[in-house]
């Protein structure tokens, strides 16, 4: 019998090299990444809210966030899902939400304790949620998302959420926003799940980040910026009669798959 | 009183220089094009049917469209949305599309008169189209496209078609695929209405196009075809532990205004 794509999936986070997985907006950004030879793509909650005009992290985008999912869900390849706090308060709505996001394709998806303005969810809570999506939808990779590093709190305190919320059956564990090299190898050695960082450009490499002990590298909204950036500079070199390149693929041969 | 959207956005159709249309594919694309000084932006129908996952110009993208169209007619911009070829084979239905369009904040549209594999639309059939969207929806800039110049069909042909779109209230003409300087200047001399080019980059720049009486210069999918392939280069880049930039502005960057 085949591998289960969630051992697929787990196997990809203790491979030789860490996973590096690149983060989607759309259906053409997606299967143009997959093309690229990356095994497997994550979205952008970043992207999904701007692409649509909406605030992201505001649980606005429940609706968006499925329908990309079951847009994405039918690619050849793995598909992880942002799903920001979950959209719901209780457990069971956030877990048949999940439930949702898998039978659309979804291998896995990222939860966020980091709750806007209202600062952290609580963690108990946090972790209900955890394991009831984990009791609903067991083939689910949760990579669990510990905001208290993007509020500067103290790496004793993501490792005691992150500890929880491994107990609580998270298959992973994702720190935004940390990015000391101690901290990073700290909060590795001391997790028996694959730590996941947020690749920052200018701060580390991948290669820096394996060393550390990170298993999976995500680009974040990082993608979509790029993209967004690239469209309003060819615009403005368009307008300005400077030169623009020639040598940008067509949208089939962005398909093409290539490494 | 104001001038009217219509007054003011076809007022850029003569001004000292051409009207550069840059062309969104989502809201974030328009709100950052609108923030970087352009004053209208167009929708891509590639951009639009790539990000679904659906062909291009084979009438699949209505709903999409228009629910584009609602998104970004909220913004502090002039918009003009490409519909393809109407989404519908009967003129009336077709102008009940265009009035919604119209409805929700677009100054103008694009109608295309390519029919996919089918090749060309009945140019009279087209005209009616075109005289049925103008009578419902009058304050409407009808931007009709004449798909000859991709069939590799003779000026001639091209002249006639756009005269008779003319003739039926169309407010301007597009040409994509024309771009022999000599052919520009012929038949920019010949219509009375503004020329629409399709932006060749390496090919021409917006003075040369300018002074070949093009009124009007669109990016297509230009900019979303270097959005996506700039975010794929990021990918790669941080796959293989090259430096990526780190200059890219933040999403609220982005859409704050500059020229």
């Amino acid at each position: 019998m085949a591998q289960s794509r969630l051992a697929t999936f787990r196997a990809l986070h203790s491979a030789d090299q860490p996973l590096v997985l690149p983060n989607a907006w759309d259906h053409a950004s997606a299967a143009a990444l997959l093309a690229a030879g990356f095994p497997a793509v994550g979205t952008t909650s970043l992207g999904v809210a701007a692409a649509n005009g909406l605030p992201d992290g505001e649980a606005r985008t429940r609706d968006h966030t499925l329908v990309l999912a079951r847009l994405l869900g039918t690619l050849p390849g793995l598909l992880t899902v942002d799903v920001e706090g979950g959209f719901a308060d209780e457990p069971d709505e956030v877990a048949g939400f999940t439930a949702e996001i898998a039978a659309a394709g979804a291998v896995g998806i990222n939860i966020e304790d980091g709750r806007g303005d209202a600062g952290l969810a609580d963690p108990g809570r946090q972790a209900e949620t955890i394991a009831a999506i984990k009791a609903a939808v067991p083939d689910l990779f949760v990579n669990a998302r510990v905001d208290t590093h993007w509020l500067d709190l103290a790496t004793d305190t993501t490792l005691a959420r992150a500890e929880r919320y491994r107990d609580a059956g998270a298959d992973g564990i994702f720190v935004p926003g940390l990015s000391a090299p101690a901290d990073i190898r700290a909060l590795a050695a001391s997790l028996d799940v694959p730590l996941n960082v947020l690749y920052a450009p200018g701060r580390h490499t991948v290669a820096e980040l394996a060393e550390l002990g990170a298993r999976r590298i995500s680009t974040g909204s990082l993608l979509y910026r790029h993209a967004l950036h690239s469209a309003v500079e060819t615009a403005r070199d368009v307008r300005a009669g400077r030169p623009v390149t020639t040598t940008v693929p067509s949208y089939s041969d962005l398909r093409r798959p290539s490494r």
